[in-house]
């Protein structure tokens, strides 16, 4: 299954009222609305208040694996059923934004060696640190300038190097605490492709001072195009790829993670609860940036990040110091959900 | 003006319906609820939905110092008018908890050179890294698990060395981007004390790997008793201090920050923007944790900070690895209030 968020606009006649978010699955070549297939089996709304009003995806992916099921058999009856209209819609006649537009957390955890290794003969590190083969660090990131799929990413005025960071996100389903690397999988509900934007020239700087990225990373994360079930993305084989204005940049897999993501979500959750719509991250993989593969993205390149089972997360970037520009301008829509 | 959030006990006859949150500002002896005393002026709720449901303090603070100013115009008249009931309680029969019980997010700048000294001395750093000197740098703490006055902090399983941070966190109010230092104090509506719990052997393995602090951090901050307003706390001069089982072990203040809060918002708010909630951290005072002072606190100590003008923020914390133990238990009630 692949769940996704996005922006349906509410014509009156031709006269467009509103533009709100719906929580979907994408079904081949089209997207179901979930809260909306959910009424036409006579089953309450999951994802937002009113049939028709806002939903939200986070508030669906917490009820665990049969809830998750049970909405999957509730779209799948839809498409059999052949419902149209605002049921299901040609996937090309609606926008995609971030799956989560607002995650309830971001942790990256840095976790290819390849990619550390990298970081040390680019000079952006002196080595690789005999903790980080011991114990899964992370950084926290910023869950409130998420940019999703055609959004365009902000080129902060304050830096000369922009690049990108080809990631994957496990996304946390139930919640829980203590949760044993064996029973990680009945909280991670999928995967998301993840570009850890990063202003080099900063990092550097607030890196030096020894307490991780701040502001280089914090102008804006994107992710998308959907969360993709277990079933449909396997990190340990799929196939990654970053290309920049259609060249291939990049290219792999995270299969060779120091610690797994059910060792991530085992450790991180010893004395912490995870909670829907957190996300780990897996770091960047091996020569996964510009800066590991000594190449460097421009005002205006188009970089697209490609995942086996999860899709294409495509952003263009920004002229410097022009502030961010969305496919959907969330904020308006985005404040009614709550 | 002093800002909290209280439990309020709903009572059917002498049998405990609910527990809600509510909004509330402390006045003298007593505390004045928010919405009831907006309601008792004929004006809208600001806090929650209905009047006598779950109100919450982030709704209030967002609007903007005018909208305040009117806050604070119809607690007074409440006050006045000696409205008591739900509108007005004595303080002393209310238990507070965090004035943000989910801040929009924490960061936290160690901007106290005193403390960067102490902590090269302790050993914890090598050097004061030169760019410290240059711009504010920090690292995001956990905004899932936070507590208030009179909660019980956890010991974590993993640690043997856990200790207390004194410091101060400043709030934004109204949300802004792009914000001058001068005019920072339109979007800072006050200040609160702020414990920044860390488990000292987890923190310097992962420290080591360069990406900052994680779970060491992670398992909980303590913030409150309240929000106070520039008028009743001055970050500049107010006389701080930490107690430990009534002992004074920390004193000082944060005048001596290398950036001030002003300035912090504005290198912050540069390229993204500052929202209602969000708690921007002093760092440590000097000699203002146990590590730095070569002392230690155990299972069961009692660690009261204290700042004129915000008041006294006490703590016990647990015994090891047996999990958090709160003053009002929050998680059924604060989820309503969403």
């Amino acid at each position: 299954m692949r769940l996704v968020t996005f922006a349906r606009r509410m014509l009156d006649g031709a006269e467009l009222q509103a533009v709100v978010l719906r929580a979907g699955i994408l079904h081949g070549d089209r997207v179901v609305d979930i809260d909306l297939a959910l009424a036409a089996a006579g089953l309450p709304a999951r994802g937002g208040r009113e049939p028709g009003g806002p939903s939200e995806l986070i508030r669906i992916i917490g009820g665990g694996e049969r809830a998750l099921d049970e909405v999957q058999d509730v779209c799948d009856a839809a498409m059999t059923a052949g419902r149209e209209g605002p049921v299901t819609h040609p996937a090309t006649e609606v926008q995609l934004v971030a799956p989560l537009p607002r995650p309830n957390s971001l942790r990256d955890f840095l976790a290819i060696e390849e990619h550390m290794r990298g970081s040390v003969a680019a000079g952006v590190i002196q080595e690789v640190p005999d903790e980080w083969y011991r114990i899964p660090a992370h950084y926290k990131g910023n869950v409130d300038e998420i940019y999703g799929p055609d959004d365009t990413i902000p080129w902060p005025a304050f830096t000369d190097k922009l690049d990108y960071e080809l990631e994957i996100c496990a996304v946390i389903g139930a919640p829980g605490r203590r949760i044993a690397a064996n029973d990680a999988s009945e909280h991670i509900v999928g995967y998301t492709l993840y570009n850890d934007w990063s202003a080099r020239d900063i990092q550097a700087r607030e890196m030096s001072i020894g307490i991780g990225p701040g502001i280089c990373k914090d102008f804006g994360s994107s992710i998308g195009p959907c969360i993709a079930t277990p079933d449909e993305f396997d990190w340990r084989t799929a196939a990654l790829e970053a290309r920049v204005d259609g060249e291939v940049w990049s290219a792999g897999t995270v299969g060779t993670m120091q610690f797994s993501f059910e060792e991530i979500v085992e450790w991180t959750s010893q004395e912490q609860t995870l909670r829907p719509g957190d996300l780990l991250g897996s770091g960047t993989i091996a020569r996964g940036c510009g800066v590991e593969i000594g190449r460097w993205i421009n005002e205006g390149s188009v970089v697209e990040l490609e995942a086996e089972g999860i899709g294409i997360l495509r952003n263009q970037v920004g002229r410097k110091g022009e502030g961010p520009s969305r496919a959907v301008e969330l904020d308006a829509t985005f404040a009614r959900a709550r």
